[in-house]
């Protein structure tokens, strides 16, 4: 052990030593941070060589899984044949406004094609005309989808497009209506994941519930400050980076999202 | 006839004989300015009363259709109902990243509930990755389900994402496989309609298809532009506006598109 190794071991006990006194909980043993991203490619331009370059790094990395459009679900599930990483799909993506029906058709296309877990978009439009039990209707449909093909539901809230109370409100429709996680964003709006937001989120859902970062997640930091929030997962395209700067690696400027 | 309104005649029948000594064909009736326009409003957070003046204002300026996320169509189709306003809807909006059998149920869906003209995204992923046959099979599908319904078929290439040849061979394949139109842009990608795209477009498919300008379009001059280009559609948000400077009225700065 040289010097620098000695230091930073001294400092992580002085950490924890800390912790404990100010009556933090001893610390969980914690997933490792690859296992909390989903590694993410929706670019509309994507091409069949990203796909496999995308499920490649998943493996090697061994992200929590990759996200990628419903077109290229079949391809990114035999890439991913055989490995612990979950092929992630959206569903009524990015806009959220079409009917229910067809959202229930996507995710059961998706889950037919491999997809274990399912991110799709409430219709914000609905939410924001008055209509809660559209919102909720339009989730309840399609977690039952997932669920009966034994996969996860993450309902998108789009809150750079939602006031706090609509986003609270957003919350508990998604809980009552039986999905597995909430998620901030699509990454196509004007602004992305908060640290304010999730702690929002977390705060309506409570610890039962799964809650997704996603949007502008582009360093270690980033990760840091939504996980601190109380996000417990979180959706990236600049993931191995995040990785390689939690290893102490090679920190090389991550291009921006689509 | 006041002096102005002589003198306006004076310069259009000037202009007929410049055109008619330059070898320009006699001037066809052209249908008008409002006729010309898809009236469009695709917010993901557009609100039940939007959609309602939406097509309030399409009744009165006598646009071609409104274009409303599938989610609202039924609600467009109420509200146009008697009109000879048209209900026109998005499909594998904005991406174009889904299954074909989605892009077909959502175009049943939609024509069921009233569209007569369906805007579909074609597979930019599929066609960048080099395989035209998925890309014409996907609209060719599509193309099937909107004319058994009596529906007509744009096709959105998103020229923002392709270069010149493959818009080309995009415009061929769209051709051949049966759509009404070709469309150049979402209006969610990083630029819209161009008069170059247009003009190439136009050469690629012939005057026997339609080519719908989309995408940034938010005065007279850009509708002017597009339609010298070779466009007889345009999409555009700031529709009214185009109509009232197109009538001598005010012409007060049009908000940005989403």
């Amino acid at each position: 052990m040289d010097a620098a190794q000695l230091e930073r071991l001294a400092a992580q006990i002085g950490d924890e030593i800390l912790a404990r006194l100010s009556g933090g909980a001893p610390r969980q043993p914690q997933p490792s941070i690859a296992g909390l991203i989903d590694h993410t490619l929706l670019r509309p331009d994507a091409q069949h060589g990203e796909i496999v370059e995308l499920c490649r790094e998943a493996r090697q990395h061994g992200f929590a899984s990759v996200c990628v459009n419903p077109y290229w679900v079949p391809l990114a599930a035999a890439q991913l044949a055989g490995s612990i990483v979950k092929v992630c799909t959206v569903v009524g993506f990015p806009l959220g406004a079409t009917p229910t029906a067809i959202k229930m058709a996507e995710a059961e296309a998706a889950i037919r094609a491999g997809a274990l877990e399912v991110d799709m978009v409430m219709n914000v439009g609905a939410l924001r005309s008055g209509d809660p039990e559209a919102v909720k209707a339009d989730i309840q449909s399609v977690a039952k989808i997932c669920h009966s093909g034994g996969a996860i539901l993450k309902v998108i809230l789009e809150t750079a497009l939602l006031d706090d109370a609509q986003k609270a409100v957003a919350c508990a429709l998604a809980k009552m209506a039986g999905a597995d996680f909430v998620k901030t964003s699509t990454g196509f709006a004007k602004s992305g994941a908060t640290a304010h937001d999730v702690a929002l989120m977390r705060s309506v859902v409570g610890p039962g519930m799964g809650v997704k970062a996603s949007g502008g997640i582009r360093s270690l930091a980033d990760l840091k400050a939504m996980t601190a929030a109380g996000a417990s997962r979180i959706g990236a395209s600049a993931s191995v980076k995040i990785v390689e700067e939690a290893a102490g690696g090679s920190a090389a400027p991550a291009g921006g999202g689509y």
